[in-house]
């Protein structure tokens, strides 16, 4: 961490500053050059809360360089996590895919679904019991009962099963349903349920906020894994951009590489959300499984008109299958180099 | 709501349309165009889910144009609520400040804050004791020993408390400790949180979160009236801008006047976490007074230098007097008009 | 094109909808809401300017949705442009791959890197002669000097060339060396620089600016087509995202999907600047292969890290060697579907 | 200037640093960490182009921190330059006025405005007569002629005139007829118009474009600068925000307070197209001369519903009015502290 001090406040400030890092147990470097001060504060990692210095006057710019952040934190460049789940599917290792319905809707449709996907080899069903919707008066999930098709039709076609929690309630639940917990988007910065995951014995996997940084996700993971939960799985899933188009997000790819720099936790891509129309999350997967990841997260269903929420982005069978080829081949490619 | 639908795709899009329509009680009416063809869904307010129209074949854009939008919806132009507190306080009518520190840390702390606040004539105290804090090393709030804090100094000088709610845990505690519930930006999203929210007796103060639309924004208000809960109060407190600075966010100032347009509740603005350093809220704060708004909210500390959150934006004593100040003539010369 | 009008402000605003329609030759369509009027104006395409009803009174949204826009739409769904050079190079039909140094430098570099890029396959080398820098203290290219190098090892190892003009003298001397003019991301709004490229005989290559949509862009466009020049190829490089993160771009893949939805000319991308570091733009470059389009324009350098601009994301030999096979068996399985 | 190095690149990397920053005239001076070295280059101000470090194996970080930047530069606290012009109008010295419309468009036009404006006390007339328009169907503005009707009227209210220029013929032409030449949020990096404009006698109002960051509007500023024209105004007229509503901008208060504390320039706001709608450029003009800058250019219209060009958000006379006696008031207060 590189405190940097305009020298007109030296004095008082710098005592304040050496006092803040020697009472966290660090080490303090202090170079002058001739308008600023920088202090650099040797240590690793440093875990001291960059505000305090922040509220400090005179402090000009608090650079976080350490290289290991935390417990999400490679220690080497090699150093990469494999989350097992149950079944013995892993993530983390080769490409792992994940679909289903955006929402688990009826007997019917999670009977279709979970026989296709299996089929198609898939491991791994989503579909949501538990919705965060914009309107109140828009479809919410089954809940419970949600919950329980979706496992009656992940165990009968072999499959493990992950689902949103949103509160300690349904955190509950899915806990008990679910092979994993799914925390969306607009609950990244929801820490208190982030601490209540964190004491669960299933694996989570985290989405990134659509205007977060790829720092703000690994600090959010970091409350998974300070609180004992170390089988995370980070999820991108694009961002606000700045054209200033209603509802639309744009899928990070630099972000994945960023995540991958930075994290031992394994990262998987979720195209259907920026891509927003099902021809769109076709040409983004392909796209996202030609970047590389540990896996893909889609969404899909045996009608798609019909769908209770998400239509417009849900691929249908024939488009799924047509993808999986696709995938297949261009994974094939990646192991290549 | 207008529906613009491809001609292609006539047929059968626009039977499915009118079916979604009709089975919701509204009427269509159609306009043919030279290659696209515009359906108007008639009736007040249109509370029918876009996204199931966005989903079938051919739709290229559903556009909300419904006057009155739900129980967040003004009635008409001079429909406008105000949420009374116990000690009768009301915001909605002429200017209210709240004010107080980031974080409830010490005694002295919440003496010193509320016995000078109580000297400026400031009503309504803050103070966080749950603390949604980016990294979990950092400090998260005294929790209940922090509302009791609250509460005793509150009581002492006589002013009303608004704090922080993140979960259904501290919900409980907050909804007894305080007059005004607090929900964050970062749970804005948080629709468990505000469900429950709606069933408690307390006002909420609901902060805008920080790549919200305005219409977002409504829309989880709408999630706490629908729930029961008429006494909500908006916060504007800045927003994601395109310029490519770190943890930077940008006060919407129009989107305090796209909310008065919309809705009757009362509107505030918190331009602390936008300045992010003193010297720019105490200008931030000024500026705010003179656009016009119900009410700021602001942080302010004995000795920000020391504080254990949000110091370098927390306004010191002296900085805050000549604020209230500047405010009191800036309301004076808003009435004036 | 749709306006909607607030029913209170019906009758003045009415006629003076009704006059600025008919003035410019189209119909008016009406159709009564409960509160709202939705006016629809008929014809195809509608190119009255939207701000003209903005302005009006009670207006209160203005939406385009005519199929055919301007010259730059399609005129139906396989409708699509193909722009060829003069060594009958053709961008359109194909995957047309465009690379080279940020800057010109040096004989020695052009030649290493033509010679190269021509063992590759290459057909279009890039490099620039007049570079836009954001300091005045940069390296500003060679002007002339590099047009002339560019110029002879183009020829030396028949290749087409593309380089950017930014104002009026640039780009008399680029139309006089250069195959195709590329006009930046800085210069997409800069219309005077665009009505007087579309005089030009050379086709043009314009980039998308960092916060403009697709819109602004096909509206850039326009500038060129309506002035005449047809050959116009479009290039999305990436856009300012939400995340606070300085200097960072986006690349937004579903944009050209947008603009190959709505446009018939061309569409390449260029992943060097949103990847901003060499092995990002190794895996962006094989993204967008896999995406799909009619090309890609990529940064390379015999040696990077001497590079006088943009060192950071060039692609060395080795890398770009690796990309072109990638990239070759990503095309193939693109022609297979 | 600070470089951060990963210590596993230290001695290549290391060697070529030092290479540039010797070669460049600077000292260095090394700190290591645990596992990363802190380079601080020692000089003020630092003009190498952080690029060059950047294409170096090994760089993470490449962070400006040098007092003085530039010839825009403060050279101390109160450094501060002021502008004046033929008419002895000063701007830099109290709040500065300049009001017009957005288009010049006819000789009425003109005379009700320059009259009503002499009547207020402005003694600076804005008017567009070389318009950048996003659409080449939209009104381009009546140019020389323009000029012509801008300058007779100026004239005959004895008020000084700025005007855009957007291209060398523009240029020359606006120099000859105008006190201040403008350089629009669009031509912001239009490097190639900057380094003209610098030989022009006329002071030069550059606006910041609307994805630029302060050090953006910053270098293309210290463009005029080292091409030797003194007399630079700043202006920030709204950035893109991060919630997706199209053609929106925010205006950037903090923006201006980072200004300020760089250099030395005066700055101003347009609170025009920030604004958009005519209520709310009012409430957002009396925000911004609450906040305090060297003064405000904004948009009327003798009949804003009939403008050619931006009616919507051109205040009529009688707003204009009471504006400026809101500003009267609201600069009293901000030269009372």
């Amino acid at each position: 961490m590189i405190i940097v001090l305009d020298k007109k406040y030296s004095e008082k400030s710098l005592e304040r500053i050496k006092q803040v890092v020697e009472s966290s147990g660090y080490n303090l470097n202090i170079t002058e050059g001739n308008d600023k001060i920088a202090l650099m504060v040797i240590g690793s990692p440093v875990n001291i809360d960059k505000s305090l210095f922040m509220a400090i006057d005179g402090v000009e710019t608090v650079i976080p360089v350490s290289g290991k952040t935390g417990l999400t934190g490679k220690t080497d460049y090699d150093h990469k996590s494999i989350v097992t789940l149950k079944n013995n599917v892993m993530i983390g290792r080769g490409f792992t895919m994940i679909a289903g319905p955006c929402s688990v809707e009826t007997e019917k449709q999670m009977d279709e679904v979970s026989y296709f996907l299996n089929t198609q080899g898939v491991k791994i069903l989503r579909g949501g019991a538990f919705k965060p919707r914009t309107s109140p008066y828009s479809f919410q999930g089954l809940e419970e009962a949600g919950l329980k098709l979706l496992k009656k039709y992940a165990e009968k076609y072999n499959m493990a099963i992950i689902t949103e929690a949103v509160d300690e309630v349904s955190l509950d639940l899915v806990s008990d349903y679910a092979d994993i917990i799914q925390i969306g988007a607009r609950n990244m910065y929801n820490y208190s349920l982030l601490k209540k995951s964190s004491k669960k014995p299933n694996p989570i996997l985290l989405k990134r906020g659509m205007s977060a940084s790829t720092d703000d996700l690994l600090s959010s993971a970091e409350y998974l894994l300070a609180g004992g939960n170390n089988n995370v799985i980070l999820c991108e899933r694009g961002i606000r951009g700045a054209t200033g188009i209603k509802d639309t997000y744009v899928l990070d790819f630099n972000g994945v590489d960023e995540l991958q720099t930075k994290t031992h936790l394994p990262v998987i891509i979720d195209p259907s959300h920026a891509a927003k129309y099902k021809n769109r999350v076709f040409r983004l997967a392909k796209a996202a499984a030609a970047y590389g990841s540990d896996g893909m997260m889609i969404e899909l269903h045996p009608d798609p008109q019909s769908a209770l929420s998400d239509g417009a982005q849900s691929l249908n069978f024939d488009m799924f299958e047509k993808l999986m080829k696709s995938i297949a081949i261009l994974n094939g490619l990646n192991d290549g180099h």
